[in-house]
């Protein structure tokens, strides 16, 4: 008997409504153009692999490999390495222990996990707007009604919070919020809308889900407590190892009182079984390390010198065209535009130019802003910067008619 | 401003139905309790880990990362390494190409993957009567409406399978199916009933979900061809490196028509950005490597070994009490006892007597049938699998009071 052969294959396969509504992610998209050659990218949100510490974790390897063996590649528990969420948790939740933190493959997993466990169709959540675009995609994927509320330089709008809350006929399930450096506005929350933020939710009984994958990225002045820390009842939060030390090994966190980080271990179960012990280990070798104080020092002075100077670039050539302050930490500047201006066909027009960045409006719920673009500062070398800012400023003249 | 404190966080954390349907998978839970002093498991689905190519491992970490360097640590695409996947392609599915591959976290992750491709709440989805109980639960949080097709030795029930096709009310979205040792019965199919399987289900328009975790163990002769080679319009076949290399590497695939790929491609972006690359490149390098033939045959005559030791204990025990024939491959021995043996109860009277196993229940959608065991052989030495087994025997002997 030969091979079945099927005429048409559109007929076999039907996919769920789920496959419909998970929109691709431009950032990744993105990333697939950029080898295009002559191309220069501030599309993704890449750190700067000249720091990856790849001596020490060749070493790190070594080592645990020689003293732990086998162990490192067989089946091993879902929650993940039981050090590392020790010194997760001893580092950024005082008070709290290795039960409260699940390991995940990055923070992206983390967010899929909390939509899974939060999320039922048509339920509404709430979300800063601008927001991630990963959360955005993987939030879309179960369906919820976005409710966005705006992020200004100092935080979310508390006003509009509190009549939203006030006025939303279902309760939201969660408020998912980037109170350090957020991606892509750059915007912290003071201390004080911190603490408004974090009573009002608890006063109308909403959990926070608080992502501090930026957190570390300071340049100078640290930033106030995290919401976790202000209300650690009623905050889950979500950690990555992805900007501090190297994205590609995939460790992430979600600690989560342990009533729900229990159901959160089965999902994860069902979900990959575990992620690998492998790659937790590096994590744990180099961050309990003494290196490891002094690589975050490096990889914030080498952000800082980038951010100053791609600011030094705009201010060139754009003059006071663009409202831009110097950043402040984190690994974006969130370029605003005159209200003329379509970012979207910016974006296009500066990818026939070479240059990849992206279009501020990938990063709404609802009605987007369309005259933001969102610029990458940790991962091109000095003299791309320069280029790519001119780039960009040319095509920006001609579409203005400056 | 202090802590803010919730007094009953069961008010404010609300999670979704799917939460409540997932259950924990009942193996997770007895790894937990392997580590009790003086347990012999026999329960997971462990490789024996003194097998895992270590030494080859560490000189392929070292050798990548040299020549590799940050690459291996930087964001990457979601689809995966791509020497990787051509092996794959070139290995297991004659005429096709990389591009029909995408990499995993384990085929548990694939799984997973493909519930949310395919499944809509309520929708039916056929499987075999026993199943992989992973499967099982991944599924099961999709809330799908399950339909079990008997297994026997040969393969599945053709008649059964028909009639159910004939009188389903709506077409099921997929079979899912184990035809090479199954986990956990460990029946393979014959070349008659994969053709007639896989011409009945094109017949119907349902795909075939193929998982292939168990197919390169064979002891002495090699199965017939798979599902996915006679049929590759109309199946998507599943695999993983965690039975043949390492499970803690967590690297697994699918193989699937362009079309369906792509969407899954967006899924995953959504679910995790991708897998660790790092652990695809020490899978690539070991299984593209002279060794890894040699590495096969190894694993095969250790588990036809152990196998062979554990069958002469069952039979110098139990005798022609259990209806037991010597496995021809895979990691598992289906125990099966007499009808008024309820192996729950067996199975809770064994972890008493430091003895782990899974009972047969778990592996059963719908009504369960109650008197089998699964007896992983992979793992325990021969002492312990000599004294696990005139354990069992011991209980059982109380239990039927023979």
């Amino acid at each position: 008997m030969g091979k079945l052969i099927l005429e048409n294959s559109s007929e076999i396969f039907r996919p769920s409504a789920r496959t419909e509504r998970t929109p691709a992610s431009v950032t990744r998209d993105i990333l697939k153009v950029i080898d295009t050659p002559g191309m220069i990218s501030f599309a993704g949100g890449l750190p700067d692999d000249s720091l990856f510490p790849i001596q020490n974790l060749k070493n790190i390897f070594e080592t645990s490999v020689s003293k732990k063996g086998a162990k490192l590649f067989q089946y091993a528990d879902t929650q993940g390495h039981s050090d590392l969420r020790a010194w997760i948790a001893d580092r950024y939740y005082p008070g709290s222990s290795a039960d409260e933190i699940l390991l995940t493959s990055g923070s992206q997993q983390a967010l899929d996990l909390l939509s899974r466990y939060f999320i039922e169709e048509g339920s509404p959540i709430l979300l800063e707007k601008p927001s991630y675009l990963g959360a955005i995609q993987v939030f879309s994927s179960y369906a919820p009604s976005f409710i966005g509320i705006n992020y200004g330089e100092e935080g979310p709008n508390i006003e509009e919070l509190k009549y939203t809350l006030a006025t939303s006929s279902e309760k939201p399930k969660f408020f998912y919020c980037i109170p350090d450096f957020q991606n892509p506005s750059s915007y912290s929350y003071s201390l004080e809308i911190r603490n408004s933020i974090s009573k009002l939710l608890l006063e109308n009984g909403v959990p926070i889900l608080e992502d501090t994958a930026y957190r570390e990225l300071y340049f100078e002045e640290v930033l106030p407590p995290s919401l976790c820390e202000i209300g650690p009842g009623h905050t889950i939060s979500i950690g990555t190892f992805s900007k501090t030390l190297a994205p590609g090994l995939r460790v992430g966190w979600i600690k989560a009182p342990k009533m729900v980080l229990k159901d959160l271990i089965i999902q994860k179960q069902s979900m990959d079984l575990h992620s690998p012990t492998l790659n937790q280990e590096l994590v744990y070798g180099f961050v309990s390390s003494s290196k490891y104080e002094e690589h975050l020092s490096l990889i914030r002075k080498t952000y800082q010198k980038k951010s100053e100077h791609t600011f030094e670039c705009f201010r060139n050539n754009f003059g006071d065209s663009l409202p831009l302050q110097i950043s402040k930490g984190g690994l974006f500047y969130w370029l605003e535009f005159p209200q003329d201006i379509n970012t979207n066909l910016l974006f296009k027009k500066c990818l026939e130019k070479g240059l990849a960045t992206v279009p501020g409006s990938s990063f709404f719920v609802g009605e987007p802003e369309r005259n933001h673009l969102r610029w990458n500062f940790s991962n091109a070398s000095q003299e791309e910067t320069k280029l790519g800012v001119e780039r960009l400023f040319q095509v920006y003249k001609d579409m203005a008619g400056v």
